[in-house]
């Protein structure tokens, strides 16, 4: 992991020493401390009362600490009797000029983190006020306080008794408040959550739900704590597994409230989240492999117009599963193709060679096997070539014949009984695999083998703040404004949630030609998926499941992913606006593959809940070139 | 009218001579005709089937006709068998080309106009390559054919038995097949609507709502038309009603099906709309004076920053209606003020004197209530200046004193019994008449009449594709791409629907000062308002009602609006998004003034159905300057 451990602060109601105040935090194993940035019990009056002409220090000086430790030991704390969306006007108007007068001062002492208490789900004017502060550009994370469910007696007094649908959940779902409060403030990306871990849990889909949120800090009463035999406290099973999928976040940490495990002291409230940190299941190889890439978009990648360098090759022949799937496939297909035709010799063509590892693969094989082959290692990058000379005379001998040719002109000595290629990218067919293995098919045998028989792309909605603001700073200048949400990109998805199953979209399979007529690759299908709970669109998860032959297979499917595969990430297809979803309602998506004979590309539009416009018309702001 | 006779075409089922065809139309009194590009029984098949390889030509020679007549007098119709939403594979893909093939051969004839069915709810697919068609920038108009009834048979068999909520309606409202469409098309403006006329009218919502819409063509079949005791088609009241109402919006008429008036002609049933055009109602006042800027989004004014020029004043003067209004209010004013003082002189201050319109107005109403008054014309303007000062030269005399100053900065000479102001834009406060009045306060007496005496913003949220799209084309490269969305327009509104009925916003009044304090002239206010049919919501109308003094009013409030004032026309509101509106649900939206000392702004945002991004804050995009 990034980090040694824990990163815990401790939270105080009111700070009258800040110094003291410090030191004790840190005495007890904190990281920083949360601290009022005005004592809670001073309310100011600005429009109406007594205290409005009162002369007084808004509270203590900046002096008191060094800009050092203000900057990075101290979360500043807003009151907790702001009420910005009072229906009194003189409680609102006030609150709104106290509360722009903390945010000030916070950020004059460039505090790292604002913590705002979210009390209900009627949020707006809140929402516009800190909305204005971040937009003048102040350089803080602003956390939002939410309970995970909402205490009972804040909502007594907030609506009618009779209430109209939907009212009820905006109500008592916590997620609503935030999400009313993010979508009025467009999604900022400084404004984050400070998710309160309440005693009581949410159902297992609303914990993921959160999980999908930017929750940047984890709020833990130490009221929610049990005291193990030994007089510590600990926390139940469901909560350690909530805290550890909050530390995959790198959410931070902060213990409210006071010491309830007498003679053991705050520190044991550390010690014991720090033991969690350290005991985290170690990473697996495709963990390992994606450290530092989560929630990174990338373009993908174009081995057909593009060369890919040395590098890349080197990565992707490290996987420990992929290759050892094709050995078995070329072995399986090989003893086929021998009881079926009682060849003597199989000619296998490697189609995109690359540096060699699926000649590697077909040659053990084959030795395994016992069968004899001749092997055509067809590469079109040059300097792939280079790799592939070297072996053929370092290794493989004259059973292989290296050729530096693009496979869609190359005009072969004999047809083949096996192609063996490696063209499938994230969403399968996206690395124009179709396309290439059609041209292709014209040197295999009527009755030959193609590995990979076939393969499907699959989709699931997903909801991802955070890849969604990613997708929307990719901003290219050269591009139209919405361009980047008309682009699909490889990422590892991390701090998100995938809302349904994946569905099969698209279905390719070789050999294809029907008559000897060129296929037709253009696709379109319609994906619909259900949804249980309220939830943000933000687009869709991309993955492919192929079959090499036979039933080896490989995946990057969720639910069928191949072990310890790390070859590909999945895919992220954005839309422009996230689309709000009511629990029960249904997500439809209407896909498209558009080949024009120059370039493929996809288009994407949202018809349920609601409709809203086509994604990449004419592959205006995306396509792959032939 | 902009036009002297109605524009009529006839439809065609088809056209083995297409000369003849189109010297039936013009003999019968038509404009243009309405023909299908390739014939109507010529399918072809591209995947499969017998005619596959069939050569022939695809349709008539466009040497037939002269480049000059194709592009005039000729819309094509697109093939009635293509069905590029087919479940059946083959059919859809079959359908995509052939519909290629017909698109292609219009715009290769330059038709003006090409009519396209639109039969049914799901029309994604044909939405796609129409979309992908007009965006590769074709010059004709799109008119989508669609029905204002669904027929009862088309129905059958695209939905099964149960159906869920949402279904039926999406299933049976032919609003909804356009609104499909057209969203997937992302509201291209090139793509419009050929209206349908059926026998049966739907609800005069649902005729409003598509009075709201983009209808270029009203398609009448001749089933439709009664017949009068004369034996000439003549329709129904409320169908006459409707065709009135598509002349407003410039609609094309299109005459569908056989003579069914014997001995009369086709000629008849274009006579008989002819004869509807020439008995509409002459446009009054307001109508006359807007001709031209209908639906034209105009910046508001500045005044406070921009001195107007001479036209601008020289337009604003020759209103019926407000002046009058305001001599009736000062005579009032000035009787009430002899009453309660027993004053001799009654000191009369005009603020923003202009061209002298005010002082005019106060001298007649002092001359009708035989009162004595003495008259300050302040005036910041140094160009209006000058007509005032020749005005006191010529006409009124000692009486007046003319005053070349910013009423915020004058140091009167006495204090006034009456100011008299007209500086109220279209949404009431938005030229900041609040600001100024508060400023020239301290020269009115204490127990002195203000002239406004109060006014008040309204909202109506509406929809309009047209100025939807009008808002987007208001690109600045200088601004953020979603700037013109952020800005409020003076524009007279009309091809639009409101929603539901304008509510009171924002509140002002004058004398304002409270024990001499600045007043807040901030302000927040939550408006929630009432849908009936589902509909697409694009932003909100703006308004405005004052009272001048006791009973006497101005009002642009389409409820209470005054008779003939033509001063002002509304103000429009933009949203980023079109937002969806089921029926049954509300609309709710969140609407701020803010002052921040050195400008006024506002920024507002749609909190139900769905929360949506606040719009221009901290007026990123609008503000007006103090």
């Amino acid at each position: 992991m990034a980090s040694q451990r824990v990163s815990c602060g401790r939270d105080f109601t009111s700070s009258p020493d800040i110094n003291g105040t410090l030191n004790e935090a840190v005495k007890s194993g904190f990281d920083f401390a949360c601290v009022p940035v005005v004592n809670p019990r001073f309310k100011r009056e600005f429009f109406n009362g007594p205290a409005k002409n009162r002369r007084a220090a808004l509270t203590r000086s900046d002096m008191l600490l060094t800009s050092e430790d203000w900057s990075s030991l101290i979360v500043g704390k807003m009151s907790p009797w702001l009420q910005l969306d009072s229906t009194n006007e003189i409680i609102r108007k006030n609150s709104i000029v106290a509360f722009k007068q903390e945010l000030a001062f916070a950020s004059h002492l460039s505090v790292p983190a604002i913590l705002i208490p979210l009390k209900g789900p009627n949020c707006a004017n809140l929402a516009r006020v800190l909305n204005s502060f971040v937009l003048q550009g102040h350089n803080h994370q602003f956390w939002m306080r939410v309970p995970m469910i909402a205490p009972e007696d804040s909502l007594g007094d907030v609506f009618e008794e009779e209430e109209e649908e939907g009212k009820t959940e905006l109500k008592h779902d916590t997620w609503h408040w935030w999400n009313t409060l993010r979508l009025i403030c467009d999604c900022n990306k400084k404004i984050s959550i400070a998710l309160e871990v309440t005693e009581n849990l949410p159902s297992t889909q609303a914990i993921d739900r959160w999980c999908g949120e930017p929750v940047k800090a984890a709020i833990l009463p130490t009221s929610i704590f049990l005291t193990n035999k030994k007089g510590y406290p600990v926390l139940s099973r469901a909560h350690q597994q909530l805290v550890k999928r909050l530390f995959k976040l790198d959410a931070q940490m902060i213990i409210v409230g006071n010491c309830r495990h007498g003679d053991k002291g705050m520190r044991s409230y550390q010690q014991y989240l720090d033991h969690l940190w350290q005991n985290q299941d170690p990473p697996d190889k495709v963990m390992q492999f994606a450290k530092g890439y989560e929630d990174y978009l990338q373009c993908p990648l174009q081995p057909l117009m593009d060369n890919l360098e040395s590098q890349t090759y080197e990565v992707f022949e490290k996987d420990p599963f992929k290759y050892s799937q094709y050995q078995k496939a070329v072995l399986l297909a090989l003893q086929d193709r021998v009881k079926e035709t009682n060849s003597k010799v199989v000619v296998v063509m490697v189609l995109g060679a690359g540096r060699g590892p699926l000649v590697t693969a077909s040659m053990n094989a084959a030795r395994k096997a016992d069968i004899k082959i001749r092997v055509y290692a067809v590469e079109k990058n040059p300097n792939a070539v280079v790799t592939l000379e070297n072996l053929k005379c370092e290794v493989w001998g004259d059973l292989v014949t290296v050729v530096s040719c693009d496979m869609r002109t190359w005009d072969p000595p004999e047809k083949a009984d096996i192609i063996v290629s490696e063209l499938l990218g994230s969403f399968g067919d996206n690395e124009l695999s179709p396309e290439c293995l059609d041209g292709a098919e014209r040197f295999l045998k009527d009755d030959g083998i193609s590995i990979p028989v076939n393969y499907t792309s699959f989709l699931a909605p997903l909801s991802s703040p955070k890849l969604w603001t990613e997708t929307r700073n990719c901003k290219d200048q050269n591009k139209p404004a919405d361009a980047p949400f008309e682009t699909p990109y490889v990422v590892k998805l991390h701090n998100m949630n995938v809302l349904d199953t994946a569905q099969p979209l698209f279905h390719f399979h070789h050999p294809n030609r029907v008559k000897g007529e060129i296929p037709d690759n253009n696709r379109y299908e319609v994906l619909r998926f259900n949804v249980q709970e309220s939830v943000l669109l933000h687009g869709f998860a991309g993955y492919f499941e192929c079959v090499l032959y036979a039933d080896v297979t490989l995946s990057i499917v969720p639910e069928t992913h191949s072990p310890g595969m790390f070859s590909w990430f999945p895919m992220y297809f954005p839309i422009k606006e996230p689309v709000f979803v009511r629990s029960g309602n249904h997500i439809a998506v209407q896909f498209w593959r558009i080949n024009d004979g120059k370039k493929v590309w996809y288009e994407w539009c949202i018809s349920e809940p609601e409709v809203k416009p086509i994604h990449n018309p004419n592959g205006r702001a995306y396509t792959i070139g032939l």
